[in-house]
């Protein structure tokens, strides 16, 4: 794969403040003068913001593990392949709010499904993964906290030990590959959760 | 897997004539005392109907391959958790309208993906293969020449060429295992076609 921008990925449970640290990372590099495309997952496409409906719905509780698997495998593949690799190809600086670790911590740890996870998205990713990605660390009641003021989506109705296993899932991403995945308490402020993103990007991009 | 009923699947290109030979063997099969549950793909139950409608719609013509392969996947994974594999249980007689033969014939030959389509419907089928698959063989224009009063759907939009690599596709299926999938030529009269069938099923279910 001919890459020549550069792709970064945010991660953590809900309520980790992913949202906040990706506008003000967007903004500090558009600012630098960089191209930024932001995108998330699922969705960030046309075809993958229907997907996302049909995953997040509450009336589908009857979802099967394995269907959602497959759905979130398909958001992936188009965004993969309409978004993420034209702009990585054109220079710029890929920002999404999830992607394939979220997979593995969610259907892989919290749903239980191991390694089918892994398998089944191979052909989604085929090969781009991020060089970057933030896990915001959290605790499931930390973010549950956070978030409570909203309705909730059929992800976060899943259940406290659901999410206490897909924190323990992120937790093996990151210890799997130090290299790429940087772990970021997200108890600082705002502010310091920022900056320390920012140095890892700065490095990244050769930036003094 | 505890199978105790039958499943049967009807393959072949738009315009074979599956609805009409599937309603005609699930009456006689009815009126001969079996349960018969009748389902189809990409559907066959609420959330797989929706994936459906994002599969078939024109208005998603950019979508990729490879995000197509695995919403044919997802639906095919809620189908026989939710509805097939049940209803088996059951026994009951399941004829499904298009199943895994589809996606290797149509994404696997029609799209040119190959091998990528058995790897990713591997977790979607998990062993859940039919007992007996009719294939109508019609050509491609033949078929066509059936439809062309309706309106197409995306899949029926996708040109000559195309129809041609998923006959070709179909035929290697039949060929790959013949025990399994009869070919019947769909340019037979219905009765005939149907009585053809029925011999096969009788012979299956042991019936005189």
């Amino acid at each position: 794969m001919n890459k020549k921008g550069l792709f970064i990925t945010f991660e953590g449970l809900d309520g980790s403040g992913k949202s906040t640290q990706i506008d003000k990372l967007k903004e500090r590099l558009t600012s630098s003068g960089f191209e930024v495309l932001l995108t998330r997952e699922p969705g960030g496409t046309t075809i993958g913001e229907k997907i996302r409906e049909l995953i997040l719905d509450p009336a589908n509780d009857s979802m099967d593990d394995m269907t959602e698997a497959y759905l979130y495998a398909s958001s992936r593949a188009q965004l993969v392949r309409e978004t993420i690799l034209p702009a990585l190809e054109e220079g710029k600086i890929v920002i999404c709010d999830r992607f394939v670790d979220s997979s593995i911590a969610y259907q892989g740890c919290g749903r239980m499904m191991g390694d089918v996870i892994r398998q089944i998205n191979l052909h989604a990713v085929e090969g781009c993964m991020p060089d970057l990605t933030f896990l915001l660390r959290v605790t499931p009641s930390g973010g549950m906290s956070r978030i409570n003021s909203r309705e909730l989506d059929r992800i976060e109705l899943a259940g406290k030990d659901f999410h206490q296993r897909t924190f323990e899932g992120y937790e093996a991403v990151a210890a799997n590959e130090p290299d790429r995945v940087k772990v970021i308490d997200a108890a600082g402020t705002i502010e310091d959760i920022h900056e320390q993103i920012f140095s890892y990007v700065k490095e990244l991009l050769s930036l003094e």
